[in-house]
């Protein structure tokens, strides 16, 4: 895969991250906001026009999956998936941890993934095989026994929703502390060392296939919850590989 | 109580954040950290001894409680409370959401809090009637149904060492959605109408006092998990006036 494709893919990010960026600078977090808030909503179908608009303009013949506009020619060889604001409630309670997601398939295998945290100014960019954090190559931390890890997940009250509560609690009351560090945040502190496991109960495309050259880039694993293959999968568990055989134990 | 107080707690806050944004910045925020990295522990120490320097220079008959340094002149009419940072296990991270804490307290009542969030940019400043955020009065949002609402608490493993985790679990699956948007950061955002409801299973002087003359200034009501008075507690619920009765029932 050329360089220049994992370059667009930073230039996409980057441009999405400074719009979502300027409007939460602007919005108004004194107030008490819905989840449906419309300032939210807005900055992230204008994010992700944005960055539609691009690729339509320097790659016509990828497709695209995006969360807010749907699928575009999904059996190019090429195919972007596209999170403006991944994290929308942390944005709407003024929490700067939510992140733009970006994703590249080739011939449906995940190749590039961005996460970047605008705010935060944070960036990882992975291509399966290495992964930078704001430049630098990254890996993830080692951690072999569960009662020493931090573990991530985006909200408690989504296992209960989409999988088996008593198992999350069973790792939960293992590890050494838990946190809600969440949406593609966790997956940034999961592949710069600073957190060992991130668990998703419940993901999309537009939130997934970027993580996975991520997590892989960094020397981790990423698989659904019952250690099934990542890319089909609709939950996920990122660890380093010591730890990830033990979590998926526990869980699956 | 004088505005020179509520002025000095703001000052002896913006220092320490000062000190203490400039060292998370200089951070390896890339390396896997340990709880007790030491570069934060002496952070933490150099932020309070700054702070107590400030404080024995201007007012040398007040008080101290501090984490670091311990008790001095404890029955002073004015006694001051640190915690340069509230939230370590954050800033070891190279996740942002720590704060410094300055609490007063005059004949043993709280009278002044400030919570301060050097990196994100964020401080509220309570006095038990008001409370201001950047400079602006706020107030806790209006929420009256816990299915509504926004539960935070610092660490849910805490709980299980300090509370009971069953009536914990009871409140987290009645509310809308779970975070640990913790230590001051969640008081910071409830008192701001950003959270609902903000639970910690154990506390310290130095990381309590503080939060008293914050919430109540906001209109929020603040007591330890069996709605005890909140000033010699070790735990702290803080909620609207609607439904701090409601958690309390549960949990207590």
């Amino acid at each position: 895969m050329g360089r220049r494709l994992i370059d667009f893919a930073v230039e996409l990010a980057s441009a999405a991250g400074d719009l979502i960026a300027r409007r939460f600078a602007e919005a108004d977090k004194g107030v008490g906001y819905k989840s449906d808030n419309p300032g939210v909503t807005a900055t992230d179908r204008d994010a992700e026009a944005l960055m539609r608009e691009m690729i339509e303009s320097r790659y016509p013949s990828h497709g695209i999956i995006g969360e807010e506009y749907g699928v575009d020619n999904p059996n190019a060889e090429h195919v972007w998936t596209l999170d403006p604001i991944d994290g929308t409630i942390s944005f709407v309670a003024g929490v700067p941890l939510f992140g733009t997601l970006v994703g590249l398939m080739e011939q449906g295998r995940p190749i590039v993934g961005v996460i970047h945290q605008p705010v935060l100014g944070e960036m990882v960019v992975g291509d399966g095989t290495t992964t930078l954090h704001n430049g630098t190559p990254t890996r993830v931390r080692d951690c072999e026994r569960l009662e020493d890890a931090t573990l991530l997940t985006t909200d408690p009250n989504l296992v209960d929703e989409f999988q088996d509560t008593a198992r999350f609690e069973i790792l939960r009351k293992r590890v050494a502390m838990t946190r809600t560090w969440g949406d593609c945040y966790g997956y940034l502190l999961v592949a710069t060392g600073r957190a060992d496991i991130m668990a998703d109960p419940i993901m999309n495309p537009w939130d997934l296939i970027p993580l996975i050259p991520i997590i892989n880039g960094a020397g981790g694993t990423i698989t659904d919850w019952t250690g099934g293959d990542a890319v089909t999968g609709s939950s996920t568990v990122a660890a380093n590989r010591d730890l990830h055989p033990r979590v998926i134990e526990i869980l699956a």
